[in-house]
């Protein structure tokens, strides 16, 4: 187990290490550890080696130039200057903010931007300014459109964050698929089967051999087959392509770029790099924040008294997992697994960092 | 087989009958019959009976005085005071288009309101200026979260509409669960059974007998199971929910009236009538008009050219297969099933309107 604070001056050690500025190194190490207090490791310190290789390899820049290229009174687009990704998402969900105290929303579309960690974290963002926060983004194709077998979409994620008065605030975080790629992974390392309906092989047929997603499968969008709403599923992966890569200028569908270097680059471009897209809401602009407030205390309170199914204790509001697992992780430490902490241990070598993997607690 | 037109006549007629205006009972029969167009039959004349009996129960109002009653740059609430859903919904969508006008995007939360027909329309109305349209509407409640066995959400569908160049727009118009409610319905009138993964009984086991859905069951929210990823559907269908009822000031989650009138009004109310919210973004607060319209039709074009699985012709795009129904019905006429039109007929003997029920082509 490690504490917090270790991984946290480590990962910002890794970050000066490749020439970020101390503000963003920062940035970065706070998204990426937030991910991992959340209990979602595959965007936590998992990340640092893939991008520690696309820098190494000029795909990601250390000291990025980010600019507005285009706005209204309520919308902005920004370039990232290839960025690793936090740095312009913060910068574009602070303009989103900045739009909203004005015009009431902020709509911001990013360009140029690479992987960006949680997508909650964003979201999250516009809580303390009485605010509703949005955040999707797209990502590399890994998913599969109803009837087909080729990859065009990626797990593209959706976040809002809801501030509540005295509840806890209501934040969903959720990839348009049954499956992230991450699980599929570990499933094929561990020789583990999928259930039926998360991935399909080469011929579009749905497997549970996890190895099927690299030879030639798909992941499948959220519904599964046409029969049970994957179409649905389908809409939901193509609008958030859509606002993160065809508004914005970055590259959509089958052409945004790899998140990792074993990847090769793409051999065409339709934009620049990966695309996000951020909106704040306030609150006042519809209602006094004070009645919206104990209205969402309403919801939340009516949702999670809804009857168990039996075998259930409860019926949770999308926030309350990760937010139980924040308590523990913060009060337990967090555990890495042992191969991340060996491609950590490659990465701080390079660099020229100081770290002795080890229990620091 | 009906004509359009005739449909369309006789529905103004029906709605000034109940003394709607001029005005208002086109927008009403044009919004109906688009959805008869679309394939969407459960959204069209099927609606008549049951909006007419809501009406003379004194639920819903043919006189409205429709009201925007908070604003800010890009924002707007808007009291649809009792109406027909189609007639605030329209006035909120135009008011959203004018906010983004001015602002680069207009977003409206509409309260006391009831069903509206199909979201599609509003969405599709910011094609015709250079806009992406968005609405969402909550709905009386018929979805169990994950884990529950009580019915707390609606099927609360997404709209959202995206002009392209020389491809036809990008149309999504989807609930956020497996199947609509229609569908169970008749399913159960034709003693068919029903694929697992759709509706769950009343302890919350999922269930091929439609007719589960009447005795204590619930539609499951897209995804179908936890481990197909149920909990995401709950999440959209809870995002949807937020904007339209929490936001708005109409009710929400469990509290949403029914859009029928052989269910009774709720014993309590968190705010008014049922809740829609919509948003219009200006394509030119983001990147020239034209320019983005190019992009999307590469994107369309990417996508459809996506390999069909073995079985399948070709990958759709959202949009198309209504698209190509609209071709085919105003060709060949609308199809109304008997059921449906005995109870027109009983309605316009009631108002004292000429109906002879037959096929008019």
């Amino acid at each position: 187990m490690y504490s917090y604070n270790y991984l946290f001056d480590l990962t910002r050690k890794i970050f000066s290490g490749m020439g970020c500025s101390d503000e963003h190194s920062t940035t970065i190490a706070e998204i990426l550890l937030k991910a991992e207090i959340r209990n979602i490791s595959s965007h936590g310190m998992l990340r640092i080696s893939d991008y520690f290789q696309l820098w190494k390899e000029g795909r990601i820049s250390a000291t990025p130039d980010i600019r507005v290229v285009h706005e209204s009174l309520s919308t902005a687009v920004v370039d990232g200057d290839k960025a690793f990704g936090m740095i312009p998402a913060k910068f574009s969900m602070e303009l989103a903010i900045d739009k909203a105290r004005h015009a009431g929303t902020g709509w911001v579309a990013t360009r140029n931007s690479n992987h960006f960690g949680i997508a909650g974290y964003y979201a999250m963002m516009a809580l303390e300014h009485d605010m509703i926060g949005i955040c999707v983004t797209n990502a590399n194709p890994t998913v599969a459109p109803t009837f087909s077998v080729e990859k065009m979409l990626g797990t593209n994620p959706v976040a809002m964050a809801v501030p509540a008065l005295n509840q806890p605030p209501f934040v969903a975080d959720f990839a348009t698929t049954p499956i992230p790629r991450g699980k599929v992974a570990i499933a094929e390392k561990k020789g583990e089967q999928l259930a039926t309906g998360l991935i399909q092989d080469s011929e579009g047929v749905t497997t549970t051999d996890p190895s099927a997603l690299r030879r030639g499968g798909a992941i499948l969008p959220l519904g599964s087959d046409y029969i049970h709403g994957s179409h649905k599923g389908y809409c939901m992966g193509s609008i958030v392509d859509i606002l993160s890569g065809v508004v914005s200028g970055a590259n959509f569908g089958p052409f945004v770029p790899p998140g990792v270097a074993y990847l090769p680059r793409k051999d065409r471009e339709t934009g620049l790099g990966t695309g996000h897209f951020f909106g704040a809401m306030k609150i006042d602009a519809f209602m006094p924040a004070e009645e919206f407030r104990a209205r969402m205390d309403e919801w939340i309170v009516s949702l999670r008294a809804a009857k168990p199914a039996a075998g259930h204790e409860k019926v949770l509001i999308p926030g309350d997992p990760e937010r139980e697992w924040e308590e523990k992780i913060m009060k337990e430490g967090i555990n890495v697994v042992p191969k991340v902490i060996e491609d950590m241990k490659l990465v701080t070598t390079e660099l020229g960092i100081e770290f002795n993997p080890g229990a620091d607690m």
